[in-house]
């Protein structure tokens, strides 16, 4: 175990397997299954879940059970269970089925808002602003999800500038957190940096950043890196890389957390979660899921 | 495209997939398929390939073929074609074959010292000493691989001081270059910082030092990373991941060029590869082996 210079003492792994994972594999997963994934992730030292979302089913079916998800789970405290909640009809649900954390989902792109909120960004912020306000008001912590901050499978290379013009929107609605998602898998550290560089300087206070990896092109965890030592603490990663099969055409899964906790343990760095459980629960969803888990953490762990 | 601070402007990559890669494989490749891979990794512009390896085909039958590969590969100028050479025997074979450029294959603990050359490391040393010097002595460069510098699956963690020794050792018989291995795909980048910072401390010129990871627990672009920025230029890796297949229990397999290639020209480094030569040579080496390939590049490039 050896540290480098810059790094943080701890990191907190915001697990997203059961909602933006499950939502992108092709197989359904029972409700019943999606909570023993939540309860598993929680027992493995996980305190950040991102459970589900409260989406009408006619846009996302896979999360048209996301009561019934909720109401399984044995939500314990000290442990968060962000909910994806697009509108004010999701956040009345939300208030009634006692969630507290909620999360928006932004696009860096107007082509990538069109796509998936049929809205521009100015009108997709429009629409955010009354949830997240009255989240706030009921003491929810908000997380601002934005698409799409390196790369856009129709725009290309996205210009920081217009990143961190809507970063900085969704900080000043009142997100208490930001996660920068690179949809598509595309960026490389220098563009990490340049990022993360560019926001703290237009005031986004970097305790309130995340970073979202997807491995498409093998380069996750080396964009991970980077953020943490330019002050990033908290990183998005899903159990075993769900989100996206790696044998399919359009490989797009989230950065496996077990690669993350492999790398971090080995850099001293502290997350409170157990690796060795994590691995028993990604092997469990794989043989449900029908195929292998893309880490190669897990893999070489798991011996098959 | 963006720079990190402190990082090369060129770097070298050394294309060790027709020898260390399909060495490891499990299935059996004809020479004509290893003579033409070679062509076309240095058509995609690679300038160092490792070709073959000159060794008793007792030990190594999918090595057997060795000269026949050379002789059907029409080398050209610039290119670099390193041979892996174990002994004076292998040397005697490779001066007459017009080899240019040879590797010694050596360990950095004891265990493997035994497993992998059935001596101790210091009389593996002994071997080597007259294969270096009789091989400087006709003009060749002389690759010094050091096998388990991190971790050893017999010992555990490798000390540094311990990888030091055999490494000076190395550069004192005369190795103009010498490969750094972690065999296992353990090290994370705070350990490769390390042992770097101790070579250069104990007088080894980072120019002669190469980076090999193996991907095994999906740290070797972090840790390849964390090497370019100690000042290392020069990295081996293998086109499309060859070299231990992924679904095994074991899996093993080398940094796929392609993954570092991404990173690379994201960074804004030259290394004068072409990423869509190489995929399309990965794709149809895949095709032959009768397996997808390992790279995530591979596959979000080649489109399955």
């Amino acid at each position: 175990m050896d540290q480098l210079p810059g790094l943080p003492a701890r990191v907190t792994v915001c697990e997203v397997g059961p909602r933006d994972g499950l939502q992108n594999e092709s197989a359904t997963v029972p409700a019943s299954v999606k909570a023993e994934l939540v309860e598993r992730l929680v027992d493995a030292g996980h305190r950040v879940v991102e459970t589900t979302g409260l989406v009408h089913p006619k846009w996302v079916p896979q999360l048209a059970d996301a009561e019934e998800v909720l109401r399984r789970i044995d939500r314990r405290p000290g442990v968060r269970y962000p909910v994806l909640v697009p509108n004010m009809r999701g956040l009345d649900r939300a208030v009634d089925l006692g969630v507290e954390d909620i999360a928006v989902f932004g696009s860096a792109t107007e082509s990538f808002a069109r796509a998936n909120l049929n809205r521009t960004v100015e009108e997709s912020l429009e629409m955010f602003a009354p949830v997240v306000g009255r989240a706030r008001e009921t003491g929810m912590r908000v997380r601002g999800y934005l698409s799409m901050c390196w790369g856009d499978p129709w725009e290309g290379e996205v210009p920081v500038p217009q990143v961190v013009s809507v970063a900085t929107r969704l900080i000043a609605l009142g997100c208490t957190e930001l996660s920068l998602g690179d949809t598509i898998g595309v960026a490389t550290p220098g563009r990490v940096a340049a990022l993360l560089d560019a926001l703290t300087a237009a005031g986004v206070p970097v305790e309130s950043i995340t970073v979202h990896f997807h491995d498409t092109y093998g380069q996750a965890l080396s964009n991970t890196l980077t953020a943490l030592r330019h002050g990033v603490t908290t990183v998005d990663a899903s159990a075993g890389g769900l989100g996206g099969c790696p044998y399919a055409k359009s490989a797009t899964g989230n950065l496996a957390t077990e690669d993350l906790l492999w790398q971090l343990a080995g850099l001293g760095i502290d997350t409170g979660v157990d690796l060795d459980k994590l691995v028993e629960t990604s092997t469990w969803l794989a043989d449900l899921l029908g195929r292998p888990s893309p880490s190669r953490t897990v893999r070489a762990l798991a011996g098959g």
